[in-house]
């Protein structure tokens, strides 16, 4: 099972024995994190394994997941859009149903923990209906700095019940919350099947099988087909670099089957790539298999981020893990988890040439692409890896237990 | 909020004050239910009301889910199988598969309960994962009289670990398992959409929604399209009926999207059913929806279970509450849920004259088959509600702190 002193080759010995030295100070402490999928998207990712070397170094730490209908997800996906600043019909019957879900799920989930951390907003509005014994914060993992501002000030009142905010980026702190707010950045796990070594005869191995060819540069985005990712933006870059330089273009996506939007933009783009796709110079390759995403990131030329709201690009920092250079929207949380001109290119979302001039430039300059690369291993080693993340859950628990 | 005394009206102030006099000498009590899913099936069903009602009552009642990936789905389906008799090549990456799924949940699922209760297979091992603090019960909703040997004898030393083994009927006893061995039989909600009344006015208006025609009666089995359901077996049985009576099949079925095995079946049936299909006479309706099925149990003139194993034909409960005589297999849990002759036909599963000579019966003899509802209906009320469900918990705890 997971263990914090397998990071040791990675990060160090002295990030380890400071793991080590803050945990001890927090034995016998039980805390709690409280999300709302235990399978896909970043956070669960993330929860898995924090959760285990929590549990590792000595803290109790429990995961529930909130027991969610398939109606209660339609809703908070429309609350999620909306806190990213889409628009919404903010009806009785849409909040009825948020909070009594809510309720009915703290009937059955008692807590007698030392700390309540809870992720994004689906469970948001469980402290309302607990006698609130500890401190709680609130995970916010998503680009809340336009909210749409009917579902903000909906919203506010259940996040001000908490101790504490932890957002992303310094771009999602909000002035008008008298909360204390504090910046976690994400991270990824060095030694997950997504992310850990892999040599290159078993890349050539896994091009073959999923019939991935590789005699032209491949250019790839890995994200679900959603608005706010633009894949309609992606082609437009990739057939503006392929005016000057051949290329393949993948997307590399996820399709949950509780996703009906992502099938019509799935669709969208099949249309309008349709050419590409007959030639094979646009490539669709489902992603549920973690090596395979791996061997993408690593063999690709460049990787792409098009988003247009972005709470944190986990595929970003997994991307400059691998020495991969990286272009990438200027937005949201994205401006901290990538060095412009130095780790890869950042560029506003709608600057279409832009993005193709960074791209030609690093298919035609390969020693600057390598450069990039390798500056953007040393960047998330020394940022992004779990072992920081862990390190600032620790810093944040010793902080409460002095405080309260 | 979900609340015992709501069932006064149906099951009378006695059974409400009994419940109310167990559950007060258990206050203070706290207990965990673990299952593997939220939602859908009977057993997530049972839960979402049953432990709403303990808390109701004063015992603080946790509910649980274990975090399954699919892979580890696919082989617990494959373990359900054999345990209701089908083959497996159980190999180790099945074996290890299983335990360490179980092993990482144990490692955030902190338990400090006074009794801890873990429902199906998938989350049996879990025991073996920690330090026993409390009586542990294992309760098994399928049908294990006749298990593949070799399951068996995995899973039997997990069963073992506990101090109670919950089944569902006098035919699941284990004669070669040194353990007690309690009978409970499953309930059903009579104040949930799928069993609440509803008047004749709403059936008609849900009957044309989903344009379902009302000149033939109606033979139903409400079952996903499963081996174990026989769904071919029910249409040999409405092709024999046809040749006497004109009535019409409907196929009231669940698809849950990681079924690979459901969609096959259905095709299957399809194929068959081809000319009823095209005619109308066999319908294919989708029971996402509770107030559907419950429309269409009251509606149907007989309401069919042609299972060749079943643990508890939950919708065999559900159509006897509403008046609707039934026809089922004489096998597995069923024969303690339907009385022969007085509610409803046994009759043996392969016996297709026999199932097509009681459908017949009760199609002609209407007074017979009004006679049987009613007679079903009080059965239900006296055995069958979750009032009774609740109750049987509240004894068993009682004994256990007897015990313990």
């Amino acid at each position: 099972m997971k263990s914090v002193d397998e990071y040791l080759p990675i990060v160090g010995e002295k990030v380890i024995a400071n793991i080590y030295k803050k945990a001890y100070r927090l034995v016998n402490k039980h805390i709690l994190h409280i999300n709302s999928t235990g399978l896909g998207g970043g956070v669960a990712e993330i929860l898995n394994n924090l959760v285990l070397l929590m549990n590792d170094v000595g803290i109790d730490t429990g995961w529930r997941v909130l027991l969610g209908t398939s109606d209660f997800f339609s809703v908070t996906k429309k609350f999620h859009n909306a806190l990213q600043g889409a628009s919404i019909n903010l009806s009785l019957n849409k909040k009825n149903l948020y909070l009594d879900l809510n309720d009915r799920f703290s009937r059955f989930n008692h807590l007698d923990h030392d700390c309540v951390i809870v992720h994004d907003p689906q469970p948001l509005p469980l402290i309302k209906f607990y006698r609130k014994k500890q401190p709680w914060i609130w995970r916010c993992h998503i680009d809340i700095s336009k909210p749409n501002k009917e579902i903000w000030s909906y919203i506010k009142p259940f996040i001000l019940r908490y101790d504490m905010m932890i957002i992303s980026s310094q771009r999602f702190r909000k002035k008008d919350l008298f909360l204390e707010q504090r910046i976690i950045h994400p991270s990824i796990d060095p030694l997950s099947p997504k992310n850990m070594e892999i040599s290159d005869d078993i890349i050539s191995k896994i091009f073959k099988k999923f019939a991935i060819p590789t005699d032209k540069p491949l250019i790839t985005q890995v994200s679900r087909f959603d608005p706010w990712k633009d894949p309609e933006g992606v082609l437009k870059v990739f057939e503006t670099v392929k005016e000057k330089i051949d290329c393949r273009l993948v997307y590399c996506y996820n399709m949950p089957p509780d996703d009906p939007e992502g099938f019509a933009i799935y669709s969208k783009i099949e249309r309008r790539a349709k050419k590409h796709l007959a030639k094979g110079d646009v490539l669709f390759i489902l992603g549920d298999n973690q090596i395979l995403v791996n061997a993408l990131q690593r063999k690709s030329s460049v990787i792409l981020q098009k988003s247009i709201r972005e709470g944190f690009g986990l595929t970003l920092t997994e991307a400059q893990w691998k020495q991969t250079p990286v272009v990438a929207s200027n937005i949201g949380g994205i401006p901290e988890q990538v060095i412009n001109n130095k780790t890869g290119f950042l560029v506003e979302p709608d600057d279409i040439v832009g993005w193709a001039e960074r791209v030609i430039t690093l298919l035609k300059d390969k020693k600057l692409a390598q450069e990039m690369g390798s500056n953007g291993k040393k960047f998330i080693k020394d940022n992004f890896l779990i072992t920081r993340h862990l390190l600032d859950y620790l810093t944040l628990m010793l902080d409460l237990s002095d405080r309260y």
